[in-house]
């Protein structure tokens, strides 16, 4: 994405109810953060932030966390939050790489929608489904966590599909054209441009295989 | 694929090098039945026999088994072999969920190639990567045996990965567009014909995991 330098963004932040400025002072309380007790959902990168005010529009009773790296486009989704009144949402400026600064295992389910694919081979570690950051995923969720994402990269998604697999994730649902199946699906700005010109959405839903399950 | 009848089939399939008719009677000892003892790779489904051919010429140093349940299908491969000179290829018209009557951990390649994707919802068992195919896979398979599939159908590509992936299956490759991948790759009549059509061919290659792979 390209990054306009926005203006003030920092004050702006702090200004939001939403934004939470020393995200590491909460690790292993952030349940104490939210009206509701309820599990926690993450979207890593959450852009501009249609998914996850989406999200915890629909649903109140569960809360949400977004994390994204860059300020400025941070700033944007606060901005939209901010003509909000959600009690469920609270979002982060921190780079995916540092989660288990700020998260005990208390993350139920990880969203990773349209993630930079890091096409370039020797790039293959940044990518947010490689092994190492599956093991900053172990250290911030829950036994029975989720990954949850969607891309329209087809690298990405097989590359993901193999990290997954051969990191001892179950797959539960996978979708190859995301938008001719029947499953709910809150879009994000990025889906709705690339969808409209034809790109076809990858999904996927997985969860973490701890005893291998019997069907 | 629509079957003609084809006179005379058993006579052409009889009267040819390529053809067991007793298939069961080797079982445990299919190595014999070839020139090399080296390892045999077999193809499920082999139509009229492009892919194995394919490869028998192409690897002269392994050995290969087409399965094909339809026997006016399998006539047509049967000529095709007939104007060749190979010894590492063998045919059966057998039905797949019969291979544990034929084989006894014998074979250590599996080919799916554009198996019959069996769209309706109450038609899954019958898919070649339902878990009860599995299980007789695992019956006839070594220890390290390992699946190479293709297909052009977005649903059983779905299912299969699910599948394999929750029987414990390792995933070693996966191409959503293998023409675009930089590998090898022998065509299946039904793939070229598709392939030049627009489809986009799936590809994916997996092992079975004993011990859950560390890299």
């Amino acid at each position: 994405m390209r990054l306009r330098n926005v203006k003030n963004a920092k004050n702006i932040l702090n200004s939001s109810k939403y934004y939470v400025d020393n995200p590491s002072d909460f690790k292993g309380f952030w349940k104490d953060k939210f009206a509701n007790k309820s599990k926690i959902m993450l979207e890593i990168g959450m852009g501009k932030g249609d998914f996850i005010i989406g999200m915890a529009e629909k649903y109140p009773d569960i809360n949400f966390i977004g994390i994204e790296k860059y300020e400025s486009v941070l700033v944007r989704g606060v901005q939209k939050l901010d003509t909000k009144n959600l009690d469920n949402v609270l979002v982060i400026n921190a780079d995916a790489k540092n989660l288990s600064d700020i998260f005990d295992r208390e993350i139920d389910t990880i969203f990773l929608n349209f993630s930079d694919p890091w096409p370039k081979k020797r790039h293959y570690k940044r990518r947010l489904t490689y092994r190492d950051f599956l093991s900053v995923y172990d250290e911030i969720s829950s036994d029975d966590a989720k990954i949850v994402m969607k891309t329209d990269n087809d690298m990405l998604f097989e590359s993901s599909l193999i990290e997954l697999n051969n990191y001892g994730y179950v797959f539960d649902e996978i979708h190859l054209d995301l938008w001719s199946a029947d499953i709910e699906n809150i879009k994000t700005e990025y889906e709705i441009k690339f969808g409209n010109k034809g790109y076809t959405i990858k999904y996927l839903k997985a969860h973490k295989n701890h005893s291998r399950q019997k069907r």
